[in-house]
């Protein structure tokens, strides 16, 4: 059991980096997707810089750029704007990196970088309004207070939508997260929330909005988050999730592996699945590693926003198998079998594979 | 930035299986270190099977075994019992192992396996004394609900103390964590703690307490958490926390390497330090990677259980630095420069190591 590591393939095999970047952020443990709403600590996190020192007494936000009436606003005076709680699944941009091959090298996600909170907090649109944005806006700018390098410069973390975009009914600026403050890891004591985002968009430590007459240039949203191929390939910018289903590892893992063992007979698999392009139409199960599929059965749409249930019966017959599954939104997008490979590892969303020996 | 590494040492790199552990369990992040107890997401999480699901209302605790009156508890019951809130400063056995070469293969740890949490329970004695422990008993064996295999073995979480370490007057069963009911992560709804010894004392979803009057052979105890240098060296077991400080990573990061910038002056550099073994007498700092050292200022002791801050004021100046600190017990125990080697990866407190890049 332990020992040095052997046989492995050297593309397979992770750096030292990206092993500080692993031990840092954390992935949702799938067996978490038997909860609705995922418990704190249990959601999965991607902090690119350092989490800020932060005290919501002195918190303000700066609403500016292309208005009519710029304003500053405590936390204070947020709390008292009408309030909603919305459930949203989010999922980093990330998610499914380390199965590329060759292996884009940054934060190494396998299926797990998801989660559903309950964000409370205001719609941003509304302020926009009272702000009065000017002709010839086409961007909002959201800047973090969490500072750092990447791509050989220093920056604030920063990340701009689209107006269209940032004017949707469900863009939230949040303060609650499941019923409580945000801890500081989601964002203490204000972060955007942008459903059907991959979750780069979701600025935390939110502390400035900027409407800006034209497109953001700045690291994270013309340096990464683009999908491209090749060097010379100008690439398209990241935006809403893709479809994906993951499924609840049946059984008992082994520690290391985390391969399954379960018992033969009659099995309920469960699972979740959402896209960020349109409701989820249909998910399929595969018992035979993608050889067959059978349709699986949708539990109740819970929001919008947040990723739907899905249950499907397997008579378990001794043996080595794999399952997986995928889902398809009712704009035709479905999860390929095979990785989508792009230089930065974005939004790979191919069927998850669970291994599973079934013994008496 | 993207690409495939190159020019990796292969003796450094991670294996998907231990990736796979990484992306589950998770570290505290360094920057955590400015806060006195943990906010609960960022406490380090060593899960070894799944997440078990559980219901308080119908959790029941077997007391069992060498005992002249065992019996079955409800949480409603444990909670009607006296109640005492205690901040422990918890460390994983295997934090350090991905720092050993060669390295031993499980959950990859770099430094940030720890985290220090209020926990709110009842203590273990009153409840061992009430069932009444029998002559010749020699330990007592905690059981969890999670279950799996683990050394080729299927098994329920199970680890036992020796009967006079389980019955001091700090150990704990929790059902809180800063003043929450535990979060699944956590072992909802009950768990022991024992404060001073490493996490895997610390059974989660625990159901079962049983008066051993035989040493325990389970695999916990005997297949793994020992410490040992070769096949033949029978080992000894892993059980308090050795003495360790980390370092608050000053200035900022780059997101990838973790490499640390800050501007040249005075800075004063702060961290943690705590010893299951005795209180900690003193931590030193070394700016030169080790070559030199000067001595720490420390805190205020905030329990015998929780680790104590301490700081430096460093006069900054441009240029690469190793910032170094290392922490020494009443007992005289102190950090080794270098790991510790051993198979199972435990226990390896050698200082830690921050670069750091100083430039205006």
């Amino acid at each position: 059991m332990h020992g040095q590591p052997e046989g492995e393939d050297a593309a397979n095999s992770i750096t030292m980096e990206e092993l500080q970047l692993a031990a840092r952020n954390h992935g949702m443990p799938l067996e978490a997707l038997r909860y609705d709403v995922t418990p704190v600590g249990l959601h999965y996190l991607l902090i690119h810089f350092d989490i800020p020192e932060a005290d919501e007494r002195t918190w303000r936000l700066e609403v500016g750029g292309q208005v009519r009436a710029p304003r500053t606003l405590t936390m204070e005076e947020l709390r008292r704007r009408p309030a909603v709680t919305v459930p949203v699944t989010m999922e980093c941009a990330g998610n499914g990196r380390a199965r590329l091959d060759p292996r884009p090298v940054s934060q190494p996600w396998l299926e797990e970088a998801v989660g559903t909170a309950e964000w409370t907090g205001t719609p941003l649109r509304p302020l926009l309004e009272e702000a009065g944005i000017s002709p010839g806006a086409v961007e909002v700018l959201f800047a973090g207070a969490d500072r750092g390098v990447q791509g050989g410069l220093e920056q604030d973390y920063e990340r701009s939508l689209p107006l269209d975009e940032a004017m949707r009914d469900e863009v939230l600026l949040a303060w609650e997260i499941n019923g409580r403050p945000l801890p500081p890891q989601h964002g203490y004591p204000l972060r955007l929330v942008v459903p059907g985002w991959y979750g780069m968009t979701s600025v935390k430590w939110l502390r400035g909005i900027s409407v800006l007459g034209e497109p953001f240039t700045g690291y994270q949203q013309t340096g990464s988050y683009l999908i491209h191929v090749s060097q010379d390939d100008p690439g398209v910018p990241v935006t809403r999730m893709a479809p994906r289903s993951l499924l609840l590892p049946p059984g008992i893992p082994e520690f290391e592996s985390r391969e399954r063992f379960l018992a033969p007979g009659r099995h309920q698999l469960r699972g979740r699945a959402w896209s960020g392009r349109a409701p989820i139409a249909a998910v399929e199960v595969s018992t035979d590693g993608g050889g067959s599929w059978q349709p699986a059965q949708l539990g109740p749409r819970q929001s919008p926003w947040s990723w739907v249930g899905w249950s499907f019966v397997w008579e378990a017959t001794p043996g080595s198998h794999q399952l997986c599954s995928r889902a398809t939104d009712e704009a035709g997008n479905t999860q390929p079998l095979h990785p989508p490979w792009n230089d930065g590892g974005y939004a790979n969303n191919a069927v998850q594979r669970v291994a599973v020996t079934v013994r008496p």
